[in-house]
């Protein structure tokens, strides 16, 4: 094979889709594995798209967006319509905004566990990783680990909240250690906040904090808050002129986002999540309880539809663990070390109550063999 | 504000929408600038959209696409489906394909005039663009000129037929040149057809040349022929174990393609384009017949929808001739030195007849003007 791009050779394959794939072999295996709505897209969004796709919005949008998106978008933000950029998906986002703006050798202050994501574009930059291993702080960001992680090299921190795997939304003092940290540094703050829609009620946010605007590059899809996981809209807010800049990189990499769909994205800003956000939160109670009632340790998920359960007092690794759990239990989850936490799992609770309950119900009967 | 990535700093901002814009600000100008379908996407096509949106098909795909439009595209393609990888458009397979294979300090032969984006995607790997400048052998490529050309650094060459923006189409003497000058070499040949399928009839092509498999890389859309551009579908092919490569890069940038886009997709293979073939024909032999009795000259346009004429006799740079063309006639072009070619301009006859006659009969009364 011809050689490829270097740090492309270098990047790691998903861990996730291996115990998805794994469980997929085993009949009747519950997946609480999945990281999307098992709702479909609600009915007058899919009606916005095939209005417009009738209306013949099959042509070309501009490489920012339709004008008409951005300004919904900026109006909900607070921000000006160009400093908007819409992307495919928040993978789209967070993709244009690390290719964007790290250079070779660059560092990238990560908290971990983390969404592989990450790694796969900061390895695709040439930049390194630097890992804040938030596990012995209860998944919150202390400034005791943080500080010594920022150096000369620092060009980027990604910033999850609610988390994934953990479903932890930072508190007020994560996010003042994470402004300490940067502040008035040449050190991008990528915020991933694609969990956030879901959530009832506001929760602590370093995106519209005024003095790290200069900074702060927003990652948010339409994804998660309106079942829209298929559909790949999303978008990236920023620094004006930074934005000028990664639209440029934004149009050699995919031209447009599908300019119909786009329409329909306006009319899901218009729509209530509610119901769905309030499922979830019921789903969430459900989960713990059940979990608690096993005698088994988690932070507190407050957000996201994940927990990210303490398996280390069973001995086995987080791999062995998943791997036994969907073969003799028939119940599948995401091992920590997928996310680079060794001693846990991460338990997904999007989809049905029934299935829900059914796999809790297995994994109790495993717990119990174990 | 903080420095971005270097490669983007250097990226140049495309010319093409800057006439775009001051034509649009002329009330009434023709616009023989666009470079896409003047059509809307077929019915069924729509449909097929709107019947998987209907079936709940807004989950996401599989990162390398739909199972089943990778099928469709196979077989269409006579690959395996191991080799597809569903992609943004040929603007992503075209993105994926070059920053996945190039290194810095990488050399890329394309043939100029140019569509600009390959310089754009060849900046932002921080690779080195070799022009191979065609324009004295009736914009096909020849061996004495390509030959030299080839270093210990060209790590690909960039092969669009038909051509934009000269509507050509490399004949068996380009095409053996390519071939002579890479086989058997460390090079990737990246093969730009996305006009293809407007053609009437088969036209020369590297794609399927057995001694090449290990080196192609082929870049295709469903925009142009399936007047799809809005949609952002494409893919591409190649070598299966650079395709496992080049999946993990796209899943990176955009995790997916739209589900139910690309159930619409599989449709499209199947829907007839020759009415819309045979119009773009039509207008082609209309353009040439107006053109030719201005007297001008041009290369034969033999595929997409362009014509590239000589205007080198006018004493104009390319810039101020459609800038003068817009403001004192009321048509626009766009110029040459767009794609690195200057005393030429680039007529699109994507437009309907009538406003294609009206922006022929203004150019014929300014050239006498002139």
């Amino acid at each position: 094979m011809i050689p490829l791009n270097e740090n492309l050779s270098r990047m790691r394959r998903s861990g996730i889709r291996a115990y998805t794939e794994l469980a997929r072999a085993v009949p009747d295996c519950v997946m609480l594995t999945i990281g999307e709505p098992e709702f479909a897209t609600p009915q007058p969004i899919r009606q916005a798209a095939w209005a417009a796709l009738e209306a013949g919005q099959t042509h070309y949008a501009p490489n920012a967006g339709l004008l008409e998106l951005r300004q919904a978008i900026a109006r909900q933000e607070g921000r000006k319509t160009s400093e908007i950029l819409v992307t495919v998906g928040a993978s789209g986002a967070l993709f244009t905004a690390l290719l964007g703006v790290l250079n070779p050798g660059d560092q990238v202050i990560v908290p971990i566990p983390a969404f592989p994501l990450y790694e796969s574009i900061i390895t695709m930059a040439g930049a390194e990783l630097v890992p804040l291993d938030t596990s012995g702080d209860g998944f919150q960001i202390r400034e005791a680990a943080l500080l010594p992680l920022v150096t000369e090299k620092t060009k980027a921190m990604v910033l999850n909240s609610p988390h994934n795997p953990t479903g932890v939304v930072y508190d007020r003092e994560s996010l003042a250690a994470v402004k300490k940290a940067l502040l008035g540094k040449p050190i991008f703050l990528v915020s991933d906040q694609v969990y956030q829609g879901l959530c009832l009620g506001e929760i602590p946010s370093l995106a519209k904090d005024p003095d790290l605007q200069e900074q702060l590059l927003l990652c948010q899809s339409f994804s998660k808050p309106y079942a829209m996981t298929g559909w790949r809209v999303g978008y990236l807010a920023g620094p004006e002129e930074v934005m000028g800049r990664l639209l440029l990189l934004s149009a050699a990499e995919i031209a447009s986002v599908p300019t119909f769909l786009q329409a329909a994205c306006v009319t899901a800003l218009e729509t209530d999540n509610a119901l769905m956000a309030e499922t979830y939160a019921q789903r969430r109670e459900y989960v713990c309880r059940r979990l608690r009632a096993m005698g088994l340790d988690f932070p507190r998920p407050e957000g996201a539809f994940y927990v990210f359960v303490n398996i280390a007092r069973f001995g086995l690794s987080s791999d062995e663990f998943c791997r036994r759990m969907i073969r003799e239990a028939g119940v599948a989850a995401v091992p920590g070390s997928c996310f680079g936490t060794e001693g846990y799992l991460r338990l997904s609770y999007c989809c049905a109550q029934e299935a829900l309950e059914k796999g809790l119900d297995r994994m109790e009967a495993f717990l119990k063999r174990l």
